[in-house]
């Protein structure tokens, strides 16, 4: 009697050396990762045929870059998205030079992920934005008051953006505390919204201690926000399609990736960005995920983000992960940055929207006129 | 009217470059960490003064490697863990070159840590070993029934090993669900101690999803196990505390390593080995954590796990967490590690413990014997 169903969910290392020395890191690899034991001392040979890690292809990439497909039976992940985390890098995250390249689940018969619950046409519905690229900001800086806060808000909103979330960094502190927050950035964006007639809306940022967490989205959803936030990287990566599922929240999820960077910036270890913030965000049930964009305070490459984006939006069974490139991206990139991504997006721009003199509102406006040229093809 | 009370934690940052490379880094750094927004934005001079991460000093360690000290006001935080993760590393885990090697939080006034429920101490009284080096083993591989397993544990135990652990793979596979398992592993080392007469702990892996993992927690309990584990790479370092304060559990939290490499494998940038495995997993509340031992199939020296089994146990107002080295010790480097990491210390050993000609429990009477001539001073 076989001990698995012979379905399999596929994972591509990327490994450097030689060909054999990476086919014996290879080896010891698929078993690190499932039966994390020496091969010799198994007495069923069924073990060893089906539960550790089979190695499927080696393919040169180039010179000592190897790509290594290791198949698992989609058991060992016993249908839970924390052990299938354990299984693609558990380990093997303390060892130096794997990196995760691909991932390929269209064998698996039970399927352990939950994908986006509202994806690019539900955000889309939210804020009324139904085909243009979309804005986003942040209150920001900490420091400042709930009152202060609100009042940014209502500005943004007055100014056409289409969600106004927290700055990620913001929690509980006694600057502004969150309850009090929300609700200032809250009636700042409805008096905004009844004299622009639009349906800006609020992310709260709910980050929080595991015991504080559910109730925090709950308080939001309760407040009216439009969506909840949350850094898997600090939380687990769980925590997006725990809270996608979650009894009566009923609101999109956003991806904030905070500490995920630990895995995705040595490019020659952990996760490639389209892996970790596209596919495993969308497959945890991210509606959205903001990731680093080029042009902005971090390095990544055009073809890295274009990557991301890719894997937020490929066709398949999935809702679409809305992808909301960040961090730095100035006004005058906006052009070239929806070029680039596309209309299915939502541009995450911070405090370049303080820049100019005419006003917070005015910037934003004319930001969104911008992506509203883009998309109508207008000459600006 | 001042926005904190000047009462600060202070994070030392290790940088790459020049002089004045790093000390623009390290500017960029403190404020990305806490106002992520240009400063010149700022109208309020407290929050530059107080909010914005503070450059406290910058020490040239050697060539193009310097220290650079961080004081964040510990309003920052906002007593929460998570976000103080978020502050030490969040953001700037998305960048390069930037490992945190220190961490000071003497002049917090509210701590937003836990620190060990029973400790050193705790773990001893658990399994009634007062003095000596314990021994930890894993039920492994996974594909072996519940029953073999149940087995395996008792072999374990009939033989004096002080813990045996669920290998952290095993979550709720088909081969062995969780409930089986723990019973049938319970079972197993319940038989054996009362022939023996010691008191052998079951250790039960946790690491689930969310909805779930407190209820796994509690059934560990209910069914008898001595301790929980929980891989906080997965779920998040928040965790520990958690699990350590959830009403009725009452069991030590052990801290596997899973994922956590993420942060540790880069020796240059995320988190040092002391500062993760040891001070965090320490604060969060860990009772014991399990990290990658030198001589094994992980690439640790010497002095870095010294450094981690130094940052568990060093003097203060927390209890000691019991440093669990492993990942590939060997009976025959026992007497190594012991002298090494001296009598507070768990040693991990699992498949060498298979390979005695002599049977299970033989060999691990063997192990354990070397562990009480260690500490008695007897030749052996």
């Amino acid at each position: 009697m076989n001990l698995t169903s012979g379905h399999r969910f596929r994972v591509t290392y990327e490994l450097r050396g030689t060909a054999s020395s990476v086919e014996e890191q290879a080896r010891l690899l698929a078993v690190e990762q499932t039966i994390e034991f020496p091969p010799a001392f198994v007495d069923d040979v069924r073990i060893l045929a089906e539960v550790v890690g089979q190695i499927e292809t080696i393919r040169q990439v180039e010179g000592r870059v190897f790509h290594v497909v290791v198949g698992y039976a989609e058991e060992t992940a016993s249908g839970e998205f924390t052990q299938f985390l354990n299984v693609l890098f558990g380990n093997i995250s303390l060892q130096e030079g794997i990196r995760i390249v691909g991932l390929d689940l269209s064998d698996v018969a039970v399927p352990w992920w939950k994908g986006p619950r509202f994806g690019v046409e539900g955000l889309r519905r939210r804020v009324g934005v139904p085909h243009r690229a979309m804005l986003c900001t942040a209150v920001k800086p900490m420091g400042l008051s709930a009152e202060a806060m609100g009042e940014l808000a209502g500005q943004f909103a007055l100014g056409g953006v289409d969600f106004v979330k927290d700055d990620h960094g913001l929690a509980n502190q006694t600057f502004a505390p969150y309850r009090e927050r929300w609700l200032r950035c809250l009636d700042g964006i409805h008096r905004a919204n009844a004299r622009t007639g639009r349906s800006c809306g609020f992310v709260a940022n709910v980050t929080a201690p595991r015991h504080e967490l559910e109730a925090r989205a709950m308080l939001a959803k309760e407040l009216g926000a439009a969506a909840v936030m949350v850094a898997p990287g600090i939380v687990g990566l769980d925590v997006l399609g725990h809270l996608s599922g979650l009894p009566g929240l009923d609101l999109p999820v956003v991806s904030h990736p905070a500490m995920l960077g630990a895995l995705s910036s040595n490019p020659t270890h952990g996760i490639a960005h389209d892996v970790l913030f596209g596919t495993l965000n969308r497959l945890a049930g991210a509606d959205a995920a903001i990731f680093p964009s080029f042009g902005g305070r971090f390095s990544p490459t055009k073809e890295i983000c274009g990557s991301v984006a890719g894997a937020c939006r490929s066709p398949g069974p999935l809702r679409a992960c809305l992808p909301a490139p960040g961090g730095g991206i100035r006004i005058e990139q906006v052009r070239e940055a929806v070029r680039f991504y596309g209309r299915d997006v939502v541009l995450l721009i911070g405090g370049d929207l303080h820049s100019g003199s005419a006003g917070i509102p005015q910037t934003c406006a004319a930001v969104v006129e911008r992506l509203e040229d883009e998309y109508s093809g207008r000459e600006n």
